[in-house]
């Protein structure tokens, strides 16, 4: 199994809302993933994409690329979503694409944070639907066990 | 049927992850709604509520109490999130509450903006568990068709 397919299993075993949303991820390196999911079980009352599902969609891009950096780095850490903020610019018809990239330097800041104090917060934008549908900033908190 | 089921279905049948979250009004009045979903449908990796889960239920419980102010105006409008931030200040451990209310003054402007203007923004925070875990500002846009 690529690294992928491992985070997107253990991302759907232990959020089981992710599996029910058709959570998947379609490219993954070691600065940007792109994650997928169908418009019909985040379908809203207008038939497009639900803001709930957006932003959720959102948010477990954002957190599972930071997961993968912790892991590149050979290190453990519990990550969490300190806080967001979304913006809905234009309804997301069809199949639901994020996409979110980190510059090396947010990289090397949130590992070297990690490996000298033990705790790093890193701030992530993610691109929800084409053009895009709507835009995303995250602020992601690890701290080592 | 009360108006909270009412909306409650309507809210399960346009929008499917609402009913597998388990999404529930508890209370409605002319300026105030609680929603209550269990914990297991909407767990992370923590053991807690998911992120993405306690801004869905937070937006969906700004949103169904727009929508019931509309009604109650007897008005009929397309009601969309604009934006909204979330900040995650504990977990949520055992079944998560959404708490919502908004002034006479907010009404009475929403409201009136949909009445005069055709179309109104109305700002409305909620909290989300006890204490609250989390707090959330959303921005909703209200359009007469």
């Amino acid at each position: 199994m690529n690294d992928a397919a491992a985070l997107q299993a253990k991302i759907h075993r232990t959020i089981p809302l992710s599996a029910v949303m058709g959570y998947e991820i379609v490219e993954l390196d070691e600065a940007q993933i792109v994650v997928e999911a169908p418009l019909q079980p985040n379908i809203n009352i207008h038939g497009t994409g639900f803001a709930g599902s957006l932003y959720t969609l959102g948010v477990l891009s954002a957190w599972a690329l930071c997961n993968h950096v912790i892991d590149d780095a050979g290190l453990d850490a519990e990550l969490v979503i300190a806080e967001a903020a979304i913006r809905y610019r234009a309804p997301v018809r069809g199949r639901i694409r994020c996409r979110c990239r980190l510059s090396a330097n947010q990289i090397q800041g949130f590992v070297a944070g990690l490996r000298t104090r033990g705790s790093a917060r890193i701030q992530v934008e993610v691109d929800i639907g084409e053009e895009p549908g709507a835009k995303m900033q995250a602020t992601l908190h690890a701290s080592r066990g």
